[in-house]
């Protein structure tokens, strides 16, 4: 299965650079660098382009990731989406969605002129708390229905959890 | 918000019965009843118009959340795609659309004169697992970026695993 994979490197101070950029198992094959000193941690965003799950999704799903793993923190912005798309080789579309899905989650604002931001939260109200409800349920019926019982279910949970925020 | 909602009486002998079917905040308002003797644990679908989820997801949703509740049990005969369709008041491709998702997911088999009969499990296999882990990680990571400690999130998935079972 081809992978394209962008390593992204997102600075504290809401800057982004482009570390390298290579889809494996096709002809192109480049990278580039660019010298800066104030980025933090370094970023994978890979896009399987033959998996079933939308392209915009697996950017969410990875931004999400970044900032649950805290490669990515409150206030720092996103790349524009010209230039992920630009990187990640997908279309402009696609990286707009994402950001209005991240958008309508409340996990970004969309601010003029600074671009995507990631939103700060202090504590979680009953709204979200619902709509986190809400997702996970179909989920762990399903699990459920699988043959998971309620102590596998927490177990795998738990360990979601750390595989979130280690890898 | 208009629902419409039909209880179901799902028989042990994999034969179904419609027994109300009515529109709430509607003109249209009806009830019909079958009179039958073997019919197990009534049924409820709910199917919400006006909801961002896509009307076969919810009833995806629902027929999962039945079997996991017990409603529904192994070798039991979901009802035909037609009878379906015209008791939800919903199109055809709906149901259809709802069942195939379901045999994708392992959870009921289309045999052919049989219909749609939810399939049996002893283990859950690897593969399966996977699949689990995969749909649950990026409702996980979200939760964990709004605000969700791993305390609060098992707590959280150990209400709806009670829920699931008695509600």
């Amino acid at each position: 299965m081809p992978i394209k994979q962008t390593p992204y490197v997102f600075s504290h101070k809401g800057l982004f650079y482009g570390e390298m950029h290579f889809v494996i198992e096709s002809i192109e094959q480049f990278c580039y660098n660019k010298c800066r000193t104030d980025w933090s941690d370094e970023m994978l965003i890979r896009i399987e382009t033959e998996s079933e799950i939308p392209i915009y999704t697996q950017l969410t799903n990875q931004i999400i990731e970044g900032i649950a793993k805290g490669s990515l923190k409150s206030g720092d912005a996103l790349p524009s989406v010209r230039a992920f798309a630009a990187d990640l080789g997908v279309n402009m579309h696609t990286v707009n969605k994402s950001y209005h899905e991240l958008e309508k989650k409340g996990i970004i604002q969309i601010v003029p002129k600074s671009g995507a931001v990631i939103s700060h939260y202090d504590s979680i109200d009953d709204s979200v708390m619902n709509r986190i409800s809400d997702q996970l349920r179909p989920y762990i019926a399903e699990a459920l229905v699988l043959g998971l019982d309620k102590e596998k279910l927490l177990e795998l949970v738990s360990s979601l959890v750390s595989d979130i925020k280690t890898k």
